[in-house]
């Protein structure tokens, strides 16, 4: 079981035993998420900002517009945290204390580097589609170089990296599972609805969503 | 139609077209998310922290522990940025650089306070618990003072705010229409699965869960 080595910084939190450090689930946590949430810091108010990512072995690619025209002003790349969450339930509790919500959770830690390289680009790209459709990078047109041009993407290298989860029904005061209170969880699933067509799609065209 | 003062912070971002200041579109976006990503600065690393949260009226109350051992230290409270996403569906394009997401979001920035006072404690607990399950509150046991002290809670007021959204088509280049490429939209939906109750739930309490 191959971990990343935890750091001052992602051991902090209240949790330490929910703290997952396994790259396999890490991998399987970002493998599964659609959206990352971006931390960066602009003049000192910190900005989280939703974008799309893939992950590519090691190394995770978002696309960077949001913090691209901060980026460019910094040769060394800048410190970033992506947390990606996934959540799979409601904790009903028998007391407002206990609720909780069951989740898997990652934090990457560390410097993003704005790619230039336009080959890197195209793998980042080809990373981006075939993370939402797996295999289909290789049925639609491929880039031009104007497009790649204004391609903005961030790179960032799974090293400073962590995991945190809950599973499993709520934990009450002993005295409280006596109350006639309803305890338990609802699940929370993503669901696909049927795919629906461009107004302008050709005709004949089929298309079936799995992933 | 009441809206939030754009500011120079709120501002940010290559899509002004896309940003939204509607007071009532913001509450909705915000009381339909479970989570949260609260971004904050600790010794000059961003960090965003998914966590629970709930609106009253012009104000957030957010799950404070993850930056209550920061928010200690500062009497003033500390600037966060707050930002809750929903994924509406996965864009399809013809070209790699068109592909997208429909999504809704809403960005909160402001200096988060850390509630102390036991009664907004017992405030926002009750809009936590409401706001996973509409009517909770009154059906558990209420707070004890030893929990009271124990919950960690930020207060964060909705004035510098802003939302962002897409939805509809992809956007194609035009001459990329007459490819024999599927296009268009699979919707994305949160869905609950039936509630699974606590092992040691008591015999004969039913629970449906709407919201």
């Amino acid at each position: 079981m191959e971990s990343y080595a935890p750091t001052a910084k992602t051991k902090l939190g209240r949790y330490p035993v929910r703290g997952v450090f396994d790259k396999a689930q890490v991998h399987a946590i970002l493998d599964e998420g659609f959206l990352c949430h971006v931390g960066f810091i602009v003049g000192g108010q910190p900005f989280v900002i939703p974008t799309g990512y893939a992950r590519s072995g090691e190394r995770i690619y978002i696309h960077g517009s949001a913090a691209s025209r901060m980026l460019r002003t910094l040769d060394a790349g800048v410190d970033v945290c992506v947390t990606v969450t996934l959540l799979d339930g409601l904790v009903l509790a028998r007391s407002g204390f206990h609720h909780s919500m069951n989740y898997r959770s990652v934090v990457v830690l560390g410097k993003a580097r704005l790619v230039t390289d336009p080959q890197e680009k195209i793998v980042a790209l080809r990373c981006f589609t075939n993370h939402i459709v797996p295999g289909r990078w290789d049925t639609i047109r491929p880039p031009t170089e104007q497009e790649l041009k204004a391609t903005s993407v961030l790179a960032l290298e799974l090293s400073e990296v962590s995991a945190k989860m809950r599973s499993g029904p709520p934990i009450d005061d002993e005295e409280d599972y006596a109350l006639p209170v309803w305890a338990g969880v609802v699940p929370v699933h993503t669901e696909f609805g049927p795919p629906v067509a461009d107004p302008r799609a050709l005709p004949g065209i089929k298309f079936e969503y799995s992933r």
